[in-house]
C-alpha cells in the first residue's frame, strides 16, 4: 500500500511521498477526545495532533475534533452527533478502571449493545499484574468488557483494550434523548455505508502503538482509499512564514488550481511547506511542487521527511564521524537538551557546557577575563571564545556557543532583552553572528536555540 | 472581587483561593479552535489548555471545545451549534489578513450584522506598521473591520482586535443550511439571558494578554457569577495517582457528598490534586480538604500555587541566597532547561555540566578514571563523584547530578535502559541514589529530572 519515493537523480529529492489509495468521497473521520481534565486545562490535548497527523500522512481528514467532559450526556451527545456526520469517529479516554472511566458503557448503551467480559482480555490483564509483580485490583476487571460484535484492540503497554465497532447504517436514526435503540436501529442520514466506532485509551504511551499496530490496518481493510494521496512536507528555519508565502504562493498558484494542496505551519524558528495532492496525477503535482520550492527557498529546507534539526545534525555528524560540543549561557541548556533528546547523540555529543557565570565562562570555556571586562559577556568576543574554548576543552570537530539576554530583566539600552550573539568553531575557523529575538523567555530560548543549530548545519553540510 | 486567603495559623496554608461570585446555574462556555493546520496535527491546541485553564480558575466551565478546518461551512455551522447551547462562545483565529482568515466575515454574515471600517483600528494598524519602519500591506486593512454593534478587543502585540458581541435571544433560531437571518433574529433556545460571542487572535501572544486585558472584565460585567467559586491545587511529586487516590480518597468522600468537587492530574513525574467548590460554605469544604491531603501526603506537596518544580526550588535558593551547579548525563541539560525557564535562575546557578562522553566527566567534573572502570559511568560512585566535582569546580553550595541509560539503546542486563543514579552534594554530606524509569527517551528523560529536582527539594527545604 506504501511507496516511498526515493531521492531522483535530478533536483528533486522527495523523501517522504506517501502513496496511499483513496476514494473520490474523503473518508470524514471526527476525533472525539473526553476527560474532565482536559475542560478544566490541566493538560495539553496532545492526542488530537498525534492522532490529526498520522491520519493526515494517510490520506484521511479529519473534519471535526470535540473534547468533552467525562459526563454520560457530554459524551453520549457528543458521539452520537459525530455518528450522524462522519464514516468514522474515533474517541480517546473513559475506558479505564476508575469510575470516571464510562465511554465503554455509554456507547454500548447508545447503539444497543450488550457487554460480555471477554476471556482472553482477563487473562492478559492478569498477566499484566504478574509479571509487574502486583496484585490485580478487583476494578480493572471492568477493562474485559467487551460490547457484542465490537472487535478488539490489543493493549500490549496497558490493561484496558480498545474497541472497534462496525455500526450497519439501515435508515432509522438514534435521536437526542430518547431510550438506547435497539441492536438493529441506527444513525442518521441514511447510507448504505458501514460506519465504524474506535475507542481508544487515554494514556498515550497505549494509545500511539495501537494506533499504529491496530487502528491503521483496520482503516485500510475497512475504510480503504482508491485514489491515490501523495504528501511532501519541507520544512524551513531561518526565513517567516510572509516571505516563504511571498517567494512560492505566486508560482504555485497554477499548480494550486490543478489540485494541488498547499498549507503552511508556522512555529518558533520555523516554517513548515505542505504541499499534498490526491489523483493519478498527485505525484506529478506534488514534484512540481517541490522544484518550485526548493528553487526559491532551498538553502533554508533542512528536512523533507519531517525531522527535527537537531536529527538532522546528529544524523549528520554520525554520518561524517564527527563530533560536538556546545557551550551555551542564554539558552540555557536548550541546545544540549534538545540534541540528546536523539537517540544515538551519545555518539557525536562530547559535552554542552551551560556557563550561566562568568566564573563558569572562564573555568570551563577558558574565556579571558580581558575580554568579559572589555566587551562584556553579551558580545562578540565572547560568543568565539565560548566556542573556541569548547572546542579546545573537548576536542571536538565542532563547537557552538550561544551567549545573551534572555530577559525579562537584565537588559540595557545599547543591548536590550532578547540580543544574543552566536559562536561557531572548527578547524577552519571561528566566527560569532549577532540575532535579536525580542519575544518571552522560552520563545527566546528555542528561536535562539533554532538559530544555533542552523548555523551548526550550514557549518558542518559546507565542511562535509 | 478576588480574595487571596493567606497563610493560616494551622496545618491549612491555602495559597491559590480564588474567590468568585457565581450563578446558581453555571455560565455555560464553549470554545471553537479554527484552523486547517490543527485538523492535520501540524501544530498543538495551546488555546484549549490555556483558555480553560483561565476559565476554571475564574469559577467558569468550558462544557465543549471544537476544533475546525477553516473552511466556510465547518465554522457556521459550529458557531450555530455552540451558540443554541452556551451563554459565551469563544472563537480563536481566522482574523488576520490572509485569504483564509475567514471567521470574522463568516460570523458577521451568521447573525446578519453589517461590517464598517473602524477609524481607530485602521490607525492603529498604521501605527503598528511604522514603529517596525515597515511598509503597510493592503490587505491588512481587513483587519480594520467590525460587525455592527460589537465590541473591539484592543490588541497591544498585534493588528487584528478581537470582538465581542452581545446577542439578544428573542426565541426564534438559526437553522442550519438557511439563509441568513436579519439582523433582529436570534438563537434556540428561546430565553431572555443574551448570549456573547467572543472572537479571538490566533496568535498566543496576541491571545493571551487580550483574554487577561479585556475578556476577563467583559466576563466579570456581562456574565457574572454570583456564587463564590473556590479552587486549590496541590501539586505532589514521587507518588503515583493511584497511590494518590488510594491515600486521599475515601477520606475525602463525605466533602465530595456536601459538595467538593476532586479532580486528579497525572503527568510525568507530578499529580495534581484539584480542590473546588461553590457556594457560601466553598471555602471551608476546601479547607477541609486541604487537611486531609495534606495530612496524607504532605511531604509530597511541593507547590499550593501552580507552580513548576523548578521555579519552587529557584524561589527557596534565591530567598536562602544559596548557588547551585548541575551535572547531567543521561538527562542530557534538560535539568539545566528548566531551572534557567525560571526568570532570575541567574541568581541562584552558576553552571550546568552536560558531561556525556566520560572524558568529559574527568575532565569538567574529575570524576576518576579508576571510579569509571571500576564501576561504570552508571552507577552510584560515578553519580557521587558529579555531584561533588560540580560543588567542587563551582564553589555552588549544592549541586546535583544525574547519570544512567536514557535508551532505547545502552542497556545491559544487570542495568536495564530506565536505570538512573542521581547525585547529590552540599557542604554537609554527598549521597546518591538509584532510580528506574522504563519509559520512551523524552519520558525518561522528564521523569529523572523530575526526581533529581524532587532530591534538591527536599534537601534544600532541610538545610534551610
Amino acid at each position: 500500500m506504501t511507496a516511498l519515493l526515493r531521492p531522483g537523480t535530478g533536483a528533486i529529492r522527495a523523501c517522504h511521498l506517501t502513496i496511499r489509495h483513496t476514494n473520490s468521497r474523503p473518508v470524514n473521520v471526527e476525533l472525539i477526545n473526553t476527560g474532565t481534565e482536559l475542560m478544566l486545562g490541566r493538560v495539553l490535548n496532545t492526542h488530537q495532533q498525534w492522532i490529526c497527523h498520522r491520519l493526515a500522512d494517510l490520506g484521511y481528514t479529519v473534519a471535526r475534533q470535540v473534547a468533552v467532559p467525562d459526563t454520560g450526556h457530554d459524551i453520549e451527545q457528543t458521539v452520537r452527533e459525530a455518528l450522524s456526520r462522519a464514516d468514522l469517529v474515533i474517541t480517546t479516554g473513559g475506558l479505564g478502571p476508575t469510575s470516571d472511566d464510562i465511554t465503554r458503557d455509554l456507547i454500548a448503551k447508545l447503539l444497543g449493545r450488550k457487554l460480555h467480559e471477554d476471556a482472553a482480555i482477563v487473562k492478559h490483564i492478569e498477566s499484566f499484574f504478574k509479571a509487574r509483580n502486583r496484585p490485580m485490583p478487583a476494578s480493572t476487571r471492568v477493562q474485559a468488557l467487551v460490547p457484542e460484535g465490537a472487535i478488539v484492540l490489543h493493549n500490549p503497554n496497558g490493561t484496558a483494550p480498545g474497541l472497534g465497532m462496525r455500526i450497519e447504517d439501515r435508515g432509522s436514526r438514534i435521536e437526542d434523548g430518547k431510550a438506547a435503540p435497539t441492536p438493529s436501529s441506527i444513525l442518521h442520514p441514511p447510507s448504505s455505508t458501514p460506519k465504524w466506532l474506535v475507542m481508544l485509551p487515554g494514556p498515550p504511551r497505549e494509545l500511539r502503538p495501537m494506533f499504529n499496530d491496530t487502528v491503521v490496518p483496520l482503516l485500510q481493510r475497512e475504510l480503504p482509499l482508491t485514489e491515490p494521496f501523495v504528501c511532501l512536507t519541507l520544512r524551513t528555519t531561518g526565513i517567516g512564514e510572509s516571505v516563504v508565502e511571498e517567494k512560492i504562493g505566486a508560482q504555485l498558484k497554477p499548480l494550486v488550481e490543478r489540485g494541488l494542496d498547499l498549507g503552511y505551519c508556522a512555529r518558533v524558528g520555523q516554517v513548515d511547506v505542505r504541499l499534498a495532492a490526491r489523483g493519478q496525477r498527485g505525484t506529478e503535482l506534488i514534484r512540481e511542487g517541490e522544484v518550485i520550492v526548493r528553487a526559491a527557498v532551498g538553502s533554508h529546507i533542512f528536512s523533507s521527511n519531517e525531522e527535527d534539526i537537531e536529527s538532522v545534525i546528529v544524523q549528520l555528524l554520525t554520518a561524517h564521524k564527527q563530533t560536538l560540543a556546545i557551550a551555551e549561557s542564554c539558552t540555557g541548556g536548550n541546545i544540549t537538551h534538545r540534541i540528546t533528546n536523539v537517540p544515538g547523540a551519545s555518539a557525536v555529543l562530547l559535552a554542552g557546557l551551560v556557563t550561566y557565570a562568568n566564573e563558569a565562562k572562564e573555568k570551563f570555556l577558558g574565556v579571558r577575563r580581558t575580554t568579559l571586562d572589555a566587551h562584556g559577556a553579551v558580545s562578540e568576543a565572547t560568543a568565539r571564545e565560548m566556542a573556541d574554548g569548547a572546542r579546545r576543552e573537548t576536542g571536538a570537530d565542532f563547537a557552538i556557543s550561544v551567549t545573551g539576554i534572555a530577559g525579562p530583566s537584565g537588559g540595557t539600552t545599547s543591548k536590550p532583552a532578547g540580543t544574543a550573539f552566536i559562536g561557531f568553531a572548527s578547524a577552519m575557523e571561528t566566527l560569532a553572528v549577532k540575532v535579536f529575538n525580542p519575544y518571552d523567555r522560552e520563545t527566546f530560548k528555542q528561536a535562539t536555540s533554532q538559530q544555533a543549530l542552523e548555523l551548526l548545519r550550514r557549518k558542518v553540510l559546507a565542511a562535509g
